[in-house]
């Protein structure tokens, strides 16, 4: 099958299209024919740093398609449309899904949409709701607003707790964006410092939520911008990991809980119950467009260098998606 | 009334018994003629460095006493033997007490059992159960074992959750003493790095939660102590707050919840709450025995500056009290 594969053969990895073996799905897991794949920041570090999420040689780690092979207890049927979390091996023409996992995709939606959804709604609704705790209108800052997790994390907090969504961005465009998601408060981080612009939006109380994908370089505006008692939730480091000051003190007086989490290494059991807590309370408003993936952009599998520029840009707004459509699939 | 009062008229700020007004009640409080009081790291900060937890200038946080004026709803009868939290002013002959969270002394306990129960088993009780989340079984490391909060987080720990407690201590008489309270696991940290003893003793996955009175001293063994999806609750600083690096990646990539946390400036409505949950969980143990107060000594308060300065010495095992008792009162 055609999959793309990383030749470390010379001095820096490099992602190639080429022929693989079909995998072998066990009892448990659907076989697939993807047709689309998105791309996901873990894919880039597996490329550049060695630190591979899974023991499959082939990136990808989630997938829209169409089942080949069912699992043994037939909880889906060939044919059926698939979306979901693969550990690993999403960028080919066939991948293993656990069935535990495996959402079927609304009607209305295409598969491109159906691509662009686990990943990043998995992501925001595990750490807005299981981690941070989201309450009724309870007010979050959401970093980031109009990446991938961003635009689904703007939806999720708005629609399900009428939360007061508070996003930042570093473009007027992207902005926008992420007012017509459904932001409340939208601040360009590089026009003015965020948390001036928290406080003034929060009457000086601070959020009662951070959706943090950026870490070191926002500690210190984060810290003024949470509220006592606040969660913060850490889910990247696109602004470095490496803190060279930090008072504990700080975290003590406002009583902050600050929770580390990734979605990628986590077990099976937990991304089952993930993505079947999700699909009963959040398709719904996907199947009647309230929520809606959002995609910036799709590339032809052959262009998967390209894709990953573009998401290293940060010039995307949403999901990068990746078509493994052959003429055959069309 | 007599009331230890900070005389801030020198150089340094002064603790010195005098005459003040007897305090008034309020009509939901409860006036209470201290038998004893207790003394806190936050009676030495308040002397110390000017961050006085309340409006009250005499120190003092939790009492034991018998009730002279009972709050308008009745909850309390004159002459009721209490204990609780109050809002500063316990070093004194009479305190006002919200009677929403005052407890009633278990009739076996002595006023100086009673004045060595609230804040440290509140504290740790809060810690473990409220923030912690400690289930059945888990392993738990508390550091500073035989500290007041110390002692009662290892009964509680152990009678309420069977859980594996790991302690850590600075001499082989307060490791006696945890093993005594029901430590499964004594480590002295002075003669060993104590994340090896604990990965030794965790078969290397770490403990569940770690209960932290030390804060940046520990900070590194602390992240080598704890397991995946870990909790960690920073109670103290014992060790200092300031730390000159942090790396984040180590909390995302170990999924840890990390909670500061600080009892004395909660609300009224919180200290109710916990006081309530406490008194029917915890009571009924203390009642039979099976959990108990831990007394290190008792000063007269005229020796309230060599009570401090024995904390400051970490000399003791278990709680320090201070007798507010006049011949009147015996």
């Amino acid at each position: 099958m055609k999959s793309v594969i990383v030749n470390d053969s010379g001095a820096r990895k490099q992602l190639e299209v080429g022929e693989r073996p079909k995998p072998e799905a066990g009892e448990e897991d659907l076989l697939i024919n993807v047709h689309m794949a998105a791309v996901n920041r873990t894919d880039i570090i597996i490329k550049d740093e060695n630190t591979g999420y899974s023991s499959n040689p082939v990136p990808g780690v989630e997938v829209a398609g169409t089942v080949v092979e069912a699992d043994s207890a037939h909880s889906f049927a060939v044919g059926d449309r698939v979306m979901g979390l693969v550990n690993g091996g999403g960028y080919a023409e066939y991948a293993v899904m656990p069935a535990s996992r495996a959402m079927k995709i609304p009607e209305a939606l295409s598969f491109t949409e159906g691509a662009a959804i686990p990943e990043v709604f998995l992501t925001a609704y595990q750490t807005l709701f299981w981690i941070g705790k989201l309450q009724q209108k309870e007010t979050v800052l959401i970093h980031a607003g109009a990446s991938g997790v961003g635009t689904a994390a703007i939806q999720l907090a708005k629609q399900l707790s009428n939360a007061k969504v508070i996003a930042t961005a570093g473009t007027e465009r992207k902005l926008k964006f992420c007012s017509e998601l459904g932001a409340d408060v939208t601040i360009n981080y590089k026009e003015q410092p965020f948390d001036q612009a928290v406080s003034d939006a929060t009457d000086h109380q601070g959020v009662d939520l951070i959706l943090d994908f950026v870490g070191a370089s926002y500690w210190d505006k984060n810290l003024a911008s949470i509220k006592t008692d606040g969660r913060w939730v850490l889910i990247g480091i696109m602004g470095g990991s490496e803190l060279e000051h930090v008072d504990l003190m700080a975290l003590m007086t406002k009583r902050i809980q600050l929770t580390g989490t990734l979605l990628t290494p986590r077990s099976d059991a937990y991304k089952a119950e993930l993505s079947k807590e999700f699909a009963a309370r959040v398709l719904p408003y996907i199947e009647q467009g309230t929520i809606r993936p959002v995609i910036d952009s799709t590339f032809p599998i052959e262009s998967v260098l390209d894709a990953h520029q573009h998401m290293e840009a940060n010039r995307n707004i949403g999901k990068i998606i990746l078509s493994m459509e052959s003429e055959a699939n069309k």
